[in-house]
């Protein structure tokens, strides 16, 4: 055998970026997680150009859609998150970053942006922010 | 003081599904994060009606966009997901559903459906399917 690859022992597949399914707006779902205890920190979205670059640099860069741009997460506040892993979901349709975070993820200074819980009917504020 | 209450010492707020923001379909995303060890099982779709039924029943049931439908999560697979405790984010726009997961999640039969992680460049499958 000469050759260096067969049909029947292929190589892994490489990943495109371009074959995810994104949304009319050209967006997809990127959900952070704390990649040492599992923690869910926020969700936000990603467009092709925001996924490049953050496979690219290692720092999690989403698209805001209020500011219509990149959003390079921390570059004002510092609170950067330095990916991990990427996932990718069956239906190619939504993304789990794996990350290490600096600082709160929360714009509110929390830890995570799921700092409510609904416990009995009522809405109950489980997080602290954290002190600096 | 005769009053049962006062403005100085406001009780819970109640939790109301329609004051979350659903988008201009009127949906929300679901996170369902594995209460017990955190893992990210998967991502779907609510509406107010399917959030109201989830909190009544404490079984999760999503909003099936390609059905338009409810999607009373494992009605027919069985994979049932028992919600242990709903999260909103700071946004009021994403939900994280903490949930027992019965069976694997994912419709290809894996616990999660992020079971792709791209790792130098090339996409690798790191979850089998459960055997049943």
């Amino acid at each position: 055998m000469t050759e260096t690859s067969s049909p029947e022992t292929p190589g892994p597949r490489p990943f495109d970026p371009a074959s995810l399914r994104f949304d009319d707006r050209g967006l997809i779902p990127a959900i952070a997680q704390d990649a040492e205890d599992g923690t869910v920190l926020m969700m936000a979205w990603m467009n092709e150009a925001s996924l490049r670059e953050t496979l690219e640099t290692g720092q999690v860069t989403y698209w805001s859609r209020s500011r219509a741009q990149l959003w390079r997460k921390g570059e004002t506040s510092g609170h950067r998150q330095r990916l991990v892993e990427l996932r990718v979901d069956c239906d190619r349709d939504c993304l789990l970053l794996q990350v290490t975070q600096k600082g709160p993820a929360c714009h509110t200074n929390r830890r995570s942006c799921y700092y409510t819980a609904v416990r009995d009917g009522a809405e109950v504020v489980i997080l602290d922010p954290i002190a600096e």
